[in-house]
């Protein structure tokens, strides 16, 4: 996972005190658990919430940070995101993750279960480690509770034909986008910066969440499982329908009735017809021009920012987004 | 499930008012999680856990004592305990609970591992609320931590011929005891109580805690399903073996073997024998001395306690458990 960090040595080198502080943080009685917890924390993810906190931490006057605080606020954004990744794995009965089978495929439902409730309970350890009497504990609360009722939308639009675009942004704006606004935003709370700066944070870190899933959804329609690391049109198989299928089924209702009608009973074959049709009716052309232009206010907005090191960073990372894949 | 406390009007009068506050903060856009939440919250359990915090907060004093605070505390503890039960009735694969059909056997898997997850940040929301800046919150996310580390021995052990009562008790002590001893101790710290008594407390809940999960599992024994309104022989059908049947192990390993190492396979009319036997062997007799014991350990700390008439009310409470064939 540290690869992709190379060109960023001093972000290479605190991810690497945060999947410490992770590892420290994971230590259970029941040894399967751990080795699974311990596995995945170092299982090839980019780390691009804590990365984010860093950056825009880096912002800010360098006499203000704490940086074991710093450290243990990145890997409870990790967490977070460990502990959603492993109960999303549940619902979406994914078999692989990070090129790796996942916790539910390898262990059972059950272990994966409280492996993810754990995780949570080490999410609030760190914060409260971290923030004790800080208004952002309650900000991480809300951001969490946010995060599963996105989860919660996309879970109740399955199979659901008249899924709107709307519907759609409702789900990933809290699936996704809240942990990345979280990371920014308290990157530059706790790096110190002002208030216009911590909210200009914030939006940036939306919008880049916002892109970021458009490219991954896209990803599940152009990549093949060799590239991406996971199986491809997943989300179409479990009845998740993401915006490259939405734009092509706008200009083209009747030609993906006749699928869509079938929910679960869609065969593989019908699911790459269905992708050839979202191809061909230009849902992913359009959806990759609505992530440009969710990068693009990301970019104009991190322009407004703090002159520092850090600033050019950011900018080149949210770039990086516009040539997704991985 | 304001029946049982008919006989403390100002405990029921209060658990009404936790259940309010629960109602308002499962507030959700899906309509049908939200049914759900609510539908369980008024489901009939006993709400033990905030009523033995509002008993042990009744006895400091009155004018520490901030309602709002109080009644916030007492309903993330039953929250807390809601979103364990949910998530081990996926493990479990429970049909019934409180003798209503389980949110994962009505709704699914899926939904009961979102629903169990959001109703963990509804715990940390109400904590945040009611004690930021506390050290309290630190106690309360490991007592958290404890709980499913409990949960996860007891998962850990299933199937497992050689499981110890040390097993069997350092699991129920994290996954039942735990929460009463926070329960207690909390409400001996926020009614204002000194540090000698706050330990007390926790010491009584802990052994409370004990004696409830033991008696629970002779239940499973004893009972029939319309008296404890859950099937009987779930424990023993699911690999778990509890207190009567590992004492009766104890007496006559020989006579218990041939079952037990069929475990999955173990058909419903040998679990009838096993019980049968547990019975023969003297386990239940003696799981019912053992909690006894664990109950008059409790009794002898309650008469320690500072004089106030909750003080009857915590006894009256603990025996209540010595004839538990609810």
């Amino acid at each position: 996972m540290f690869d992709f960090w190379i060109d960023y040595p001093t972000i290479e080198q605190r991810l690497k005190t945060v999947c410490s502080i992770i590892e420290e943080h994971v230590t259970v009685r029941n040894k399967e658990i751990q080795d699974v917890l311990i596995d995945f924390t170092y299982s090839g993810g980019k780390m691009l919430r804590p990365a984010l906190f860093f950056l825009f931490a880096d912002l800010g006057d360098p006499h203000y940070k704490k940086t074991d605080q710093l450290t243990k606020i990145a890997a409870s954004l990790e967490i977070l995101h460990m502990a959603t990744l492993i109960h999303d794995d549940i619902i979406d009965d994914s078999p692989l993750r990070r090129s790796q089978v996942t916790v539910q495929a390898k262990y059972g439902k059950d272990i994966a279960v409280y492996t993810g409730d754990l995780l949570f309970t080490q999410f609030f350890e760190l914060l409260i480690e971290s923030m004790n009497g800080s208004p952002f504990l309650k900000t991480n609360a809300q951001a969490m509770k946010r995060l599963l009722l996105g989860e919660l939308d996309q879970m109740h639009t399955r199979y659901n034909i008249h899924e709107s675009i709307d519907d759609y942004l409702q789900s990933i704006n809290g699936k996704t986008a809240e942990l990345f606004w979280l990371a920014c935003l308290e990157g530059a709370h706790f790096g110190g910066l002002d208030t216009e700066n911590q909210e200009r944070a914030g939006e940036i870190g939306r919008n880049i969440g916002i892109a970021f899933q458009v490219f991954d959804d896209i990803l599940d329609y152009t990549s093949d499982s060799g590239t991406l690391k996971k199986p491809i049109l997943e989300d179409l198989a479990q009845g998740v329908y993401t915006l490259p299928l939405l734009f092509a089924k706008e200009q083209a209702p009747a030609a993906f009735a006749p699928y869509l009608n079938k929910k679960a009973a869609l065969s593989l074959a019908e699911a790459q017809e269905v992708a050839d049709l979202v191809v061909r009716y230009g849902g992913v052309e359009k959806a990759r021009d609505f992530a440009v232009t969710y990068t693009q206010k990301a970019l104009d907005d991190i322009d407004l920012l703090p002159e520092a090191p850090s600033k050019a960073k950011i900018r080149s990372l949210t770039e990086l987004l516009l040539q997704r894949n991985y």
